[in-house]
């Protein structure tokens, strides 16, 4: 299983359009895939107690985590780094298993010409230091609102291209480094 | 005046008890602070409708900021990076104007040996993206278990000298960028 | 005085041009100006032994960096990062009097879309922790090829205003924090 | 085979030191190895006509990158980065061949307490962004000069095992990746 998180809880964002159609591509290729959408993430996350005990809502994200094969990351720019919500995230899962040796692939969008390079380099770091396995390659999508249309497509053909080619790519080096097979297709 | 922030919610943190620290060398120079505590950030900042309107519990976060001649971030490390409460923090305050132009200098404690260099770094990315005056001379605290005692102390005189040296030359460069006095004494 | 420093000893470079319209800028302001060009460094620093015992032709290019009020760095991206020219250079000068308390200030430029965002921001971690003082406005060339002409001028004004601005603003921050006047005009 | 590049061109330095040791893993292991010492490095490739074409000398360089299965940087930390000479030398190899798709693992030495912490991670996003894919695992020695007796050994047990786990660790991954078996032991 192959595990996208939408990085923010931004309503109606663009990030959870992309996560969505970076989704269409694993499922296309056979890939069994579990979307987390920030969004989502229970309230009290935020509360300090958080720390010593993780809210019961939190549990289904962590077992999510801890389940999947590879993880792909889909995160927007704000303030030229990742979404304080993307890293309060990560700061609530379970350490060191999370990332530990579990392959991980990134994507980054945003309305300026830097295209998300910062966090998604700032996240390479963070996972890095984890000891998860990075893929390389990367896509990103600056001045991403003239990139998708109203109904959340794209409006060239070229992403979905790259996207295609970067979901086909991780499924291989996930089996590769896990020795399974992802695919039925 | 100058505004310190203690840069995590977690509840009795080593943060809180250094940004206490930091206090006392501010006051002791006469310059007016303003300690903000993120374990007092209203939880309504994690819902996704605070991107469009701030909680009107969160005013007086981003009014100190406004505020302030300069800005001291004192800052843990979580998962080799800034905390995402702390990012969160950020991505909340109004834009450009809350880092424009604003000094602003850098305190990192963590308890292994990287001593939050990474999270101070990031964290200098970041503000100097938002055109702030980075002020050089940092503090950084690895091993902070043992630099603290239950009183919230700390174990050796050095620290205080290094907190004091910053201050002192963080006050001198906030008065000449800003061209303005801060001390009393 | 101000010391440009064009970044890289590629032949004909598109740095060594922007740099020259960058010295225009500063003149323009009655601002004395150095420029070093790492096109002429000494080839003896490659030498093992230049660690001990600097090349007497690098003498020059030294005291220029220690007699300068502030420091303009135009950087090229190599490999998604600083020239290697330029941090073999850096790594020759006099420690730690070259960068600490010194102003300076980033223009950055390059063939692809990231604009030497990546290299600039190596630098400023680098002077920043070698305790310089980081000018914040920083300017980016992205396509550098499209924005020159065969004469070396910039094909559009926008760029020559957005060099000025930065011109004006450095020298501004300089004589704060060096409390002295750097114009004649 | 694996290419192990010892990162500076200081004379007699810890870092060729580290780089012996770390070999003596590889063929404890049964793994072909070269090391690469850029002490050795032609002092050709700082002439400004190098950009265009590669000096005579600096072939059999070029050749035994394009030739690894793996690459193991050791690097020492030269003004809180990357030594000049190592981007330099990156800055020299073929493009975009050299590094793509190719594993890299990474040790860093330093005589302060970050212990090459920021070379390492500047690398890790140079070699990310050209493609590499980069072993997580890390060995970091910060104190370098209280680590390595006159005789270039370790004064404890404990590196030796951490770079043993290390080269096991990574043999694995390069085999992985690589489909290929590279012990033959």
């Amino acid at each position: 299983m192959i595990v996208i998180i939408s990085g923010t809880n931004r309503p109606d964002s663009n990030t959870r359009k992309v996560a969505a159609r970076v989704q269409d591509h694993y499922q296309s290729l056979g890939v069994t895939i579990h979307l987390l959408d920030l969004a989502e993430l229970p309230p009290e996350i935020i509360s300090p107690s958080a720390y010593a005990e993780k809210p019961a809502a939190f549990k289904k994200f962590a077992e999510a985590i801890l389940a999947a094969d590879g993880l792909v990351v889909v995160t927007p720019e704000y303030n030229g780094g990742i979404p304080g919500i993307l890293k309060l995230f990560i700061d609530m899962l379970p350490f060191p298993e999370s990332f530990e040796h579990r392959p991980v692939c990134f994507i980054g969008l945003a309305a300026g010409i830097w295209g998300a390079l910062r966090p998604v380099e700032q996240l390479q770091a963070i996972f890095g230091y984890r000891n998860a396995y990075l893929y390389p390659e990367r896509v990103f999508m600056p001045g991403i609102g003239k990139l998708l249309n109203e109904a959340g497509q794209f409006t060239s053909p070229d992403l979905e291209k790259r996207l295609g080619k970067q979901a086909e790519g991780f499924v291989g080096f996930v089996e590769n480094l896990r020795r399974k097979k992802l695919r039925s297709n």
